[in-house]
């Protein structure tokens, strides 16, 4: 299989960090997004959204949606529950990340990052400011009482969340005040096969 | 089991389509949103990101997010496919929807809806149009190729994106430029059980 994607893209690292932990192989082609890479005829015959990242399997299937693919790859692994609650759970962040969280705090990131925090841009940058913190306000609620988001064990939802967490303050946001948060990130971050963000 | 949520709002409506597509029972508890009821301590206790639909279980368990409580309630029906790609693609698209379709088509209709488009939100409101109609361009693409998004049967795929893309012309978005999104629309319609908005 072959992952499309960029290695400074949080959506796209949550593949990366899932396929260390589980040990699966795949060919990465790396998509410049800010060259128009996903706007050209060919990859928009595989994602006519034109996002990454992009699984390609090897009879030339495509998905899309990083959470959509990590639930593909992951399923029938330690990192998807069984017990239909918890499994439910787990799918509540995936869903709470990509409307909650990452339109905010990935969004801030890719202004500061990407573009540079053009002026232009600066009040888009600081609308987001407090969408992002809502986010970590509900993680944190989370987190004070259970060690992963869903429950006992790591899941989906922690490799989801951990990829714009770990690198909020790229965004702006500040962790400090979020200390179950900052203890959940290191405990990620010592969970056998775990990969750095490449960028 | 208990629906906390709004008649109005697309995401509560996904549940009410899905539990009459399913025959499903279930009592419903009135939100309403623009009165702050998501934002009392009992709501919050419930849910801490504040929104509607919610899930009660009998046991008093708690699940939030639209497409993971319609997942929850569908499991082993026939409505979410079994054979893995084809279930990937169901995830695509649920992701697609929150990501991709709602925070346009949805948030232009609640400008408009329930703020009445108060000149202050215009431009806010006319910045949702291009991500609206990209949004549309993508599904009339699968749509000109399949009956329904997945492929040839009904999937929790349809019942998320019907919700908002039905209520499209709320938010001011026209859809007569979209024939395989129209022919769709009275496709999912003409299914038995099939409930109009109450709203």
């Amino acid at each position: 299989m072959k992952i499309y994607g960029d290695h400074r893209s949080g959506n796209c690292y949550k593949l990366e960090l899932l396929c260390a932990l589980l040990d699966l192989d795949y060919e990465w082609q790396t998509v410049d997004i800010m060259r128009g890479d996903t706007r050209t005829p060919d990859f928009l015959a595989r994602n006519p959204n034109a996002k990454v990242p992009l699984l390609e399997l090897d009879d030339g299937r495509c998905l899309a949606e990083s959470n959509a693919i990590l639930l593909f790859l992951a399923e029938g692994s330690r990192l998807v529950p069984t017990e239909p609650f918890s499994r439910a759970r787990m799918l509540q962040w995936l869903f709470f990340e990509q409307y909650s969280h990452e339109p905010y705090i990935a969004v801030a990131r890719f202004i500061a990052l990407y573009l540079g925090l053009p002026e232009e841009r600066r009040a888009d940058y600081l609308s987001k400011q407090a969408g992002g913190y809502n986010a970590l306000d509900v993680m944190e609620t989370q987190l004070q009482s259970s060690p992963y988001l869903v429950a006992d064990e790591p899941s989906l939802a922690d490799i989801a969340l951990y990829a714009y967490t770990h690198v909020a303050a790229d965004g702006g946001f500040e962790l400090t005040g979020y200390p179950a948060i900052t203890a959940w990130l290191r405990r990620i971050e010592s969970l056998p096969g775990y990969q750095p963000m490449k960028a």
